[in-house]
């Protein structure tokens, strides 16, 4: 058991964080680099502790900073957020070295969910299903080649090992074109990344992003929060999510979810995760596990009932999970809009002072942030600046209530992405709902759309 | 059918209502008068009409002016929001002459519930629980008092039928001071209100403030809402409430539940309406009924997972609940402070220009407010600038999310109640619950103290 926590990160997941430590009697402290002093959260918080310049690597990353921070303060714990250090297992170590609790699971299970064919190893072994392909590169026998591209199926991508960021890989459409795409994939990898070695893996044409949520206690009890929808994403970012993932084969998701939990228990999970898939005609294939508290987090806690963050912070100190996987259930539907600091037509970020902050309300509406009417965003760090988040009866309730709250929603002085949003909710697909990875980026990102 | 809505009230109540309609797809007009002409929640509605001077009773209670704005603007229906004109029957009367749809209850009903003795028998007939005593005025038989008073129980409690706002009334612990408590509070109602009436009633020494939140169609169908605890008041105003009412017989409300329901279904009630009772030692009685949405109608929306305004226009459109009594599930605590500008010691009101407004937020905090950083608060009405709501999974949680989001906000350039609010979440009695209708006023509003 701990009395205080340090919340080793800003913005709004630094103040949501200390609503959760709050509600729970402990003592806040937030560290801040020079940047962010003037924030209201920070002064929100029981003490405040300044840990270096504006540059994240001399601040929110810098792990001595944060260790001595926790030292002078007292704090028992740590809460890592989201982003900078929250997967970095050598952190988790450093922290439990130094006597206090890392809020999150083992250093030895961040290691193996950051290690992309360690993850997928383990995963199978707990009946997650992967991307269809072998877990090692491709030999030189092509007619191996042929029966793996055979087993898989048709479409297959070819991927450089070394690529990365959409760059190095290869879709092959039939068998036909397999012979040459190997060996031009091969080519440009070794030209490309020094590195000739090349993966085949089934290619998903229009996938949509879906994700469980998890939780798990230090006394072997795991529990699947329900599902996410998380496809609007540009540029790998996501830009709007919403709980549950919509049109789903229900019967299919509880055996997925039912498979994510089981997967905790065996790898001893500890705390909040999220496995990612990709779903293509409600196939599920896992792509990788986020072991730490996520952006959406909240449209599960409103969908669920359940306050995350403090269920978090409880299975640190050691308690036993609140509830069974029986005591889950889902209520109407979710959406979360990231609202950015950033030019709605370049995306380019527009650090400064806001000088008007009118904010939506009424039946379902939450704000979860950290930004007020004379708040300077800095230019240092990502330009979230706040999340709109709403719940409906339904998600047609839901999504009229977005609207309404989109529109109302008023801010000057910076530019936001809310145009982006005021479009994406009115957008015939998107209303339907279930559109895939690329819908965002295809249909809605195009030049003078924006 | 309609398709335009008229909202015939100002501040929050009148943004609530925007959101209501706009999620039904109606047109929305605005009233205003001069001194409401820059209020934000004007400008979101699709017309704003000025109908006169800052004075209530030249603008918002001016009938006239209001038929007059409906008909200029093509409203097809009124939304009275509480207050002002939402329980004149004459009002009522004069919008369905006009062709359009009054948004609340036949001027009849209203009519009945506006009569004390009147909303009384028909309670009574209903088999709703009144608080004992005759429906008649004490007459010179003082034999028959006696026994009157014998029937009901002491204490009672002697009423001049003239009087009202805690004036002309007189406790009476046992028969041995009746006789004489007659004669003085009957020689007081003749001197201070130039009728000698009186009535004998039951005396509830400590009793709490509950009440039940119902809706009905004009098909027959009438559900109740659960129950909501009004007790915190301060010289008959309700100051913050909670839903459900703490630590009552489950048993008992559900009958007192139904039975208000069957009274609507008797009294052929249409709309959303309140049945207000005290309530000593689970026993229940009814004091009146509000033929209108209540300021405090979000506790029950976040408890019952219900968009009461919604509902409340779908079923003045003529549709039939879309809910059963057997669909309520209520789930969790809700809590509202009523926000208000004013001194926190005095309750002076507290006009002027915010020039700080920075809400809470995170999970389960909702706010309904018109007001926002460089809002002018007028001088001429009630003095509510918003309303914190706030919702838990159950009413410990909701309290700490309450307690949480109090010491979060900041309200600057005006005066406000927050103090008050902020030591009434710490009040120990308060957090047991289930305190009397005087607590505040006897432990809370002190001088020195608020």
């Amino acid at each position: 058991m701990f009395g205080s926590v340090l919340i080793a990160n800003r913005g709004e997941i630094a103040l949501r964080i200390q609503r959760g430590c709050r509600r729970l009697g402990l003592r806040t402290i937030v560290v801040h680099s020079e940047a962010d002093r003037d924030a209201p959260y920070v002064h929100h918080a029981d003490e405040a502790i300044c840990i270096g310049p504006a540059a994240a690597a001399q601040s929110y990353l810098n792990q001595t900073a944060l260790l001595f921070a926790a030292e002078v303060s007292g704090a028992e714990a740590i809460h890592p957020g989201y982003g900078f250090l929250s997967e970095n297992p050598g952190f988790a170590e450093q922290v439990e070295a130094a006597g206090l609790t890392f809020i999150g699971p083992t250093a030895a299970v961040m290691r193996v969910m950051g290690d992309k064919v360690a993850a997928k190893r383990a995963m199978r072994a707990a009946g997650v299903p992967c991307v269809p392909g072998p877990d090692a590169a491709l030999g030189d026998d092509l007619d191996l080649a042929r029966a793996t591209a055979r087993q898989i199926g048709y479409p297959v991508i070819l991927k450089a090992a070394g690529g990365g960021g959409g760059r190095g890989m290869r879709m092959v459409e039939s068998e036909a074109g397999l012979i040459d795409a190997i060996a031009v994939t091969r080519e440009e990898a070794r030209r490309g990344f020094a590195n000739s070695a090349i993966y085949i893996e089934k290619f998903l044409r229009r996938p949509r992003h879906v994700e469980i949520q998890v939780i798990a206690d230090t006394h072997g009890n795991a529990v699947w929060l329900g599902s996410r929808d998380c496809s609007l994403q540009r540029r790998h970012q996501k830009v709007l999510e919403e709980a549950p993932a919509p049109g789903l084969d229900q019967d299919v998701l509880a055996q997925i979810g039912e498979r994510c939990a089981e997967a905790c228990r065996q790898l001893e999970y500890r705390g909040v995760g999220t496995f990612e898939f990709l779903v293509e005609d409600d196939a599920f294939y896992f792509i990788e596990m986020n072991t730490r508290l996520q952006v959406e987090h909240p449209v599960t806690e409103m969908t669920a009932g359940i306050d995350i963050v403090e269920a978090q912070i409880r299975v640190a100190q050691g308690e036993a999970l609140p509830f069974a996987q029986a005591d889950i259930v889902c209520r109407g539907h979710a959406f979360e809009c990231r609202i950015n600091a950033e030019d709605p037509d370049t995306f380019v970020p527009s650090p400064g002072v806001i000088t008007a902050w009118e904010l939506p309300g009424g039946p379902g509406v939450r704000i979860d942030s950290h930004a007020s009417s004379g708040y300077r965003v800095p230019p240092y760090y990502d330009s979230l600046i706040g999340k709109l988040v709403v719940h409906g009866a339904n998600r047609a309730e839901a999504l009229d209530r977005l609207r309404i709250a989109l529109d109302e929603m008023r801010v000057e002085g910076i530019a936001t992405n809310l145009p982006l949003h005021r479009r994406l909710v009115r957008d015939a697909a998107f209303i339907r709902g279930g559109v895939s990875i690329h819908h965002l980026e295809q249909q809605l990102c195009g030049s003078g759309k924006a």
